[in-house]
């Protein structure tokens, strides 16, 4: 029996360290080029999605996270303009390296205050929901 | 820029009530057809994770339900034996209905005691991080 198709499937990582902050990247390619955004990307096929957190944070970032939880799941058929995207989100610490962007970040900065800065996708709603910024609310927008 | 292939994402449902228990549905498809499983199944394409959730428990066991949180996402390469799938579970409460299977389950019913039902997938694995059976661990057993 055929599988359905269903959303494409991420992972971003809100790393998060007391003294210094929070990380972000900025994009180097479409949608939202040029913006900042959490580190992360597509989940491959056989990869666990603890794994696909850390790789994506090391290509993106150049540090080695842990994953500390699970920050939510964010499914909002409208979040991404490539089409339908769930991204599960990991709140990760750092155990090793520096920042240094490499791959799709033409960027990689701990910020330590977040005021003025335009963030990519739903990543403000992200951030906010975990208390990084104001107005927060639960993940997807649909639940009762 | 075509979009990688990424794992099917599935939802699946712990339908918890402190006097019926737990609700299980028996599977009547491949694999693990005929052993008992959470309802659940595959997220369609614009849909949200929990609307998904919801809808596949009314189509599985005819209760409406209410979605409290996510448990957490399950997400190890060889869960599922079709291929690649990672499950975004919910923890959720029934808020109308009665139980009567439907759709992909042969039966549905409350279960008070799960002593000696032996469940499709990483279910089990999951209802123990949930600390409904003995032996719980962290989600896709590739955590740090």
């Amino acid at each position: 029996m055929p599988r359905p198709a269903t959303p494409a499937l991420t992972v971003d990582a809100v790393i998060t360290d007391p003294r210094r902050g929070l990380v972000l990247i900025r994009r180097r390619n479409p949608p939202f080029a040029g913006r900042w955004a959490l580190p992360g990307g597509f989940v491959d096929v056989r990869e666990a999605c603890e794994d696909a957190c850390c790789r994506e944070v090391r290509e993106e970032t150049g540090l080695e996270v842990a994953i500390c939880g699970l920050l939510g799941v964010w499914s909002r058929a409208d979040r991404d303009p490539r089409g339908h995207t769930v991204s599960a989100v990991y709140l990760c610490r750092v155990v090793g390296g520096t920042v240094a962007s490499g791959d799709d970040a033409a960027e990689a900065a701990w910020f330590a205050d977040l005021g003025g800065v335009s963030l990519a996708f739903d990543h403000a709603e992200i951030l906010a929901s975990a208390g990084f910024l104001p107005g927060g609310q639960a993940p997807s927008g649909s639940r009762p």
